[in-house]
């Protein structure tokens, strides 16, 4: 089950997607995602509302370094002397589906990193790899939006990482855990500049260092987590600069895909 | 005007305190800190509630190596080669006064930070240096309690100074911001071990490289601030290793005392 948030004319809601691409349906129900839907009776066809981002987190745990090949691309050296390690982006770099991300003039190298992001379902602390299943509602796609030029002057990552539009998210919450194989599933980037589109990303979570049970368990070994609040899985390599001008499209097949035009703040 | 929140038998509440120390009384108040105080006319004496961390905030803002002797005596590099930098804590760090500081087994060498924090009051983004005070609703006290080892292994410090209870918040918000003398404020750390105390931290906001216009200035460029919201402006030398067993209370004259005893988790 796919669930989404939709601004209307009618209000902002929380819904159930469904539908082939390009001819979805949007069903609001009561309430949050995070319990079975309940209806209202209320429908919009996708193309009549705008998508929104379909949380809005308490915080917003990524891991870095998760996958060797952007590990070399990125730091010039091999994963094994440089582990996967977290930081925290802010709730308020949150954006949806086709909002502009917005680059400062200060933030300079901007690159994408297209990533598989997970929705916590329930409050958890000290969760086993083994049982992630129980506490994730589903998967959605970020956009780890970073300044690569401030991220290393700053050494930490939060502001180059954390600038307000630099974490689109979208477009939907895929609830169905079992028809996702996180172990393989792939990961692809595609960059649009004028005319010309290049899949820039086009890896896979196979290659990933840490997979989503180790993840969970990681995180919540030191952090409670909240319903709502979002784990960023990492990025593969292929992360390029974007310009202001292009359209960068986040592709996760079974999930869904995250596109945002790019511009000057 | 000092901003409390407060655990009762009847429920919690944000309240104003008064009265002299060890004699507080709390007027409760209708709402939240932001606005001037309307009393709801139920009233309690400190001693017989428990006081809470004053405020939940969306997000954390910390800077780090904001103090040149504190630079030298962790990162051992003199400050004009380690400038300060911005990462987050987690909300789900903090604990109220007089909540326990709890250790896991895998954060070694765990320091507390004595640290002067922003209260934000409002939504904002590029406030200019010289405009701070018409965005921060008053000064508390924080210690961003760090575990050096993993800090210093994970390179991003997000995790260990992220890990639950390691942001101890408080004890109220004083609203005064003209009493305050944020150029040359006294910071202290008490840390008391069986029958001894000993004051570990004894600086001055006067130590600081960004001032608070600064650090403001810095931080909403990139970041949209919300009510709430909490910077923590950086630890001045004297930082030192807690033991489960241990009491460390942080000072800032004018603002108040937050005492946390620190257990094994």
């Amino acid at each position: 089950m796919r669930f989404g948030r939709i601004a209307t004319p009618d209000g902002m809601f929380f819904c159930t997607v469904e539908g082939a691409e390009g001819e979805e349906q949007c069903k609001v129900i009561e309430g949050t995602p995070f319990t079975d839907p309940k209806y209202t009776g209320k429908e919009y066809a996708m193309k009549d509302v705008r998508l929104l981002a379909p949380m809005l987190p308490s915080k917003i745990i990524a891991i870095g370094r998760n996958y060797a090949d952007h590990v070399a691309e990125v730091f010039k050296k091999s994963a094994e002397h440089l582990p996967p390690t977290l930081f925290l982006k802010p709730p308020t770099a949150v954006v949806g589906p086709g909002a502009a991300i917005k680059i400062p003039e200060f933030a300079t190298n901007v690159e994408f990193e297209g990533e598989l992001a997970l929705v916590i379902g329930k409050p958890c602390k000290n969760v086993k790899a083994e049982d992630w299943k129980s506490v994730v509602r589903g998967f959605t796609v970020i956009n780890d939006v970073s300044s690569r030029d401030l991220q290393f002057a700053d050494g930490q990552w939060s502001r180059a990482k954390g600038i307000d539009t630099f974490a689109p998210l979208g477009p939907w919450i895929e609830t169905n855990l079992d028809a996702i194989d996180t172990d393989n599933l792939p990961i692809k980037a595609h960059l649009t500049r004028g005319d010309v589109t290049e899949t820039k990303q086009d890896s896979n979570s196979n290659q990933m260092i840490m997979n989503i049970g180790q993840i969970v368990e990681f995180i919540t070994a030191s952090m409670t987590l909240l319903p709502g609040d979002i784990i960023s899985t990492g990025s593969p390599a292929g992360t390029a600069p974007m310009e202001p001008g292009d359209f960068i499209e986040i592709e996760i097949p079974g999930i869904g895909k995250l596109g945002n035009p790019v511009e000057r703040a």
